[in-house]
């Protein structure tokens, strides 16, 4: 506290503070701890069971329930770290886990996270802070060229981007500025003809941003796929699907289509998806959360052709391009018509250049106001990796995939259940083909839980087309050939040890 | 990479990647120096503009167009922060940050962000990540405590708590939930009969939320306040405006009160308010985003008498209980309707903890799927500072706000708009006061530009009631009193100098 006396209050200021919540040479001391701390868990990381082994309420038991009254020294925080927080961590960042999507990270991302933490930004419009909104836009227009989108997806074109934390936002908002776009032209006591189109691959969070947007639940379409199509959106059911429900009278409003799907990395065509959805009006918003990434590799970026139909595209570079959560990428085709559905203007945050027009104002392409400097990370990464290592990166990942697919394939009693893509194998065990499909799905529950107990690796399941199979994601950034090696010999010793009738 | 050698794959691996994109020894090298990096930026923050001065689109003419093929070195980005984005930012951290309200932090926040990115767990269920969810539970039932908030908010109690980002999530969240329950009643066709209750002095979040909820927009109600009424929602208003619109046919829906006000920390009387929601059987929710945190004082915890008649309750420790962006408190006292509005359950997350309902899977709780191990920060904060000290922390902005109050009552020529009720006082230069309003706004005006474009201090205004002030926002975790002081003798000289005619 300063030392200025004035006569200025009737209260004591004799317990005037001695409380310093950032005092600079103590932040240093501490953090350089909490760096060392950081590294010594990377370094211990494959010691822990990566899917975490504890009970529900393990937590409450071991934990005050109260706050304390007075400091506790970091000392005494890190030995709880260790010993309550770490047990109950699933590790994604271990390299034998294989769930999910990986969560991917490097060091350049988390000097990036700390750098943001440091600024504290609120950069909700330009003028909070010129720095956090501009590296934003340059780092959208970046990643758009490494992705060869068309300049009508770009600052430096005709429309931009924004960093959204996940794929829910990004679809939400741009689902709601269709929605205002559509109720502008046909009123708003319209709103419960509105519909909107996926299919029964598109991720969860589809039918719940549809949900939360107010569309009907009976006019959220989940359109069947199957094996012979891989799984992906058909344009001509869709075609059907639409002209049906226009016939109807109802307002097709809407396309979710998803370059890579959470089960199995389905692709849904964009460029004969689009035409189908330019035909009718609709809004259609391409979800590459996960294999986005992949198409800043020449040989994959076919994936995306088409996209110069679309009206907005979301990739989430913390799902592949090393970024640490969250980071979903959002490029939409006209801005305004997000900025129109989202804008708020409270006097308390009126100012010149956001009156003039002349900058652009995240909080009106979001759905909160306060944001944090969120371009630094994915800027640390683009800039300390550069394009080709994140290239690289990516084929090494598919490469140690296709190892894995082979060593599958390699054994009889396995099988592949849809055809690999990306860094996803999706198989199961079949050794007997004419056990009937309730017995093999068993099966594999079982050997799932059997290999998800033994703590060593973590692998999720899916059902698609009514069969139960194993996912095997690789992509967590410590992943390397051994692992993957050492993990399929697991999955065969659990497979052996199912089949000799010793697991129940 | 491994070593194995399989004789695997037909693509030759002699380009293997030698990429490691987290080196644990490169990473401890790397985050020791950006640990350093940041307390020189600490150390040296009074000495850059508190409000950038860049002119808008500075920052392309800087930087590539694109990103680079090959990486950069750390001391190559280093120097570009210090050159290109440290220029471009608004010092959120400087102690001379006196606009909005400040967003806050300590060393033990930033080393609980710097641990929650380390895990980079994605704990949108309780399996993923046990210690994440259930470290949430806890620390919400800590703040629950803290804030003497009802047990039927707390896990342990019958109600529950989680971490959003900004209160404009939480409003969203439990706007849909309450939406869902009553269309439940009346039927999704009558979505256009809800109406939702705010006053003039609502964030403007809650009109943008109502809108994405898809409530009607002539359905949003922004009760008028007065100057008479210290811009508090009144009851009585309250219950006329409900009333005349159930006699219209329509449907009660939502009401949001606020504990201060983002213009003036004005506060709607929680009870007699909670009074009329529960007789027309609406949701109301306390958005106490600011001044909640003073609640942890016992002097100032009648602000929220009568939460026990509320269903939900909303707080960003990020405004005054130090602990970084972005982190918003929400508890609701019956969770069941938010999970029913904001579940799903698809088939790849689905397990044996979630099936069995004994455990908080967050994602149902929220907008998106993914999210990060939130709670670290605050329990960091909450353990390393204590009760007691955060309590003196509140206690001492505000009096260094008395302080700065009564600066301004001693000079004549300014003048107190608004009660000061926490630490932020709005105030306005009015020397001639029979001066007409329009001169004195533009006094008022000419003086705020005056003051922000010296870089020395940053200042904010609002126009409440129609008359524009001046906002003087106390709690920049580095302010001491001599800050303010010399920040009130800069603002006298600026009114010096407009008085004079030396300010065009």
């Amino acid at each position: 506290m300063g030392s200025l006396d004035l006569n200025y209050d009737d209260e004591s200021f004799s317990s005037r503070r001695q409380f310093k919540p950032l005092d600079p040479e103590e932040f240093r001391k501490q953090a350089h701890q909490m760096v060392d701390f950081i590294v010594d868990y990377y370094q211990k990381i494959e010691s822990y069971p990566v899917l975490s082994q504890v009970q529900p309420g393990y937590l409450r038991t071991r934990i005050p329930q109260t706050a304390p009254y007075s400091p506790e020294s970091l000392e005494t925080i890190f030995t709880d770290i260790a010993s309550d927080i770490i047990p109950g961590m699933t590790h994604w960042l271990s390299p034998n886990f294989f769930a999910f999507f990986p969560a991917t990270v490097s060091t350049a991302a988390f000097l990036g996270e700390m750098l943001s933490t440091c600024f504290n930004s609120v950069g909700f419009n330009w003028l909070a802070s010129p720095a956090a909104t501009e590296l934003e836009m340059v780092v959208m227009d970046w990643l758009a060229n490494m992705l060869k989108l068309p300049k009508s997806f770009m600052f430096s074109g005709t429309g931009g981007g924004v960093i959204q934390s996940t794929t829910s936002e990004s679809v939400l908002v741009t689902l709601i500025a269709a929605r205002d776009r559509a109720l502008d032209k046909i009123g708003a006591e319209n709103m419960k003809k509105l519909v909107v189109y996926g299919s029964d691959q598109t991720h969860s969070m589809f039918v719940k941003a549809s949900k939360l947007a107010g569309i009907h639940p009976s006019n959220i379409r989940s359109i069947p796929t199957n094996l012979h199509n891989e799984f992906s959106l058909c344009p001509a059911v869709l075609r059907n699907v639409v002209e049906a429900d226009v016939a109807e009278g109802l307002v097709p409003l809407y396309l979710c289509a998803t370059v890579g799907t959470t089960s199995t990395t389905a692709i849904d065509p964009v460029q004969p998806l689009a035409e189908v959805a330019n035909d009718h009006g609709m809004w259609i918003h391409v979800d590459a959360a996960y294999a986005g990434s992949a198409c800043i590799c020449p040989e994959f970026r076919h994936y995306l052709n088409g996209v110069e139909r679309v009206d907005s595209l979301s990739l989430s570079p913390h799902k592949w391009l090393l970024s640490y959560l969250d980071c979903c990428c959002l490029w939409v085709k006209r801005p305004g018509i997000l900025v129109k559905a989202l804008s708020t203007n409270p006097e308390y945050l009126r100012n010149k250049p956001s009156d003039s027009d002349a900058v652009v104002d995240f909080k009106d392409w979001q759905v909160g106001t306060g944001r944090k400097f969120k371009s630094l990370r994915l800027w640390m990464v683009l800039r300390s990796c550069g394009i080709a290592n994140l290239q690289n990166h990516i084929r090494s990942d598919i490469r140690m995939a296709k190892m894995f697919e082979r060593l599958v394939k390699l054994d009889p009693r396995f099988e592949i259940v849809t055809p690999r893509r990306f860094a996803l194998v999706c198989f199961r065990l079949n050794p007997f083909p004419s056990s009937n499909a309730e017995r093999t799905e068993l099966m594999n529950r079982k050997l799932l839980e059997w290999i998800n107990s033994s703590g060593q690796i973590y692998v999720s399941h899916t059902i698609v087309g009514g069969v139960y199979m194993l996912r095997f994601a690789i992509g967590a950034t410590l992943t390397e050939e051994r692992h993957v090696v050492a993990a399929w010999t697991l999955i065969r010793n659990g497979a052996e040890e199912l089949l000799k009738g010793l697991v129940i």
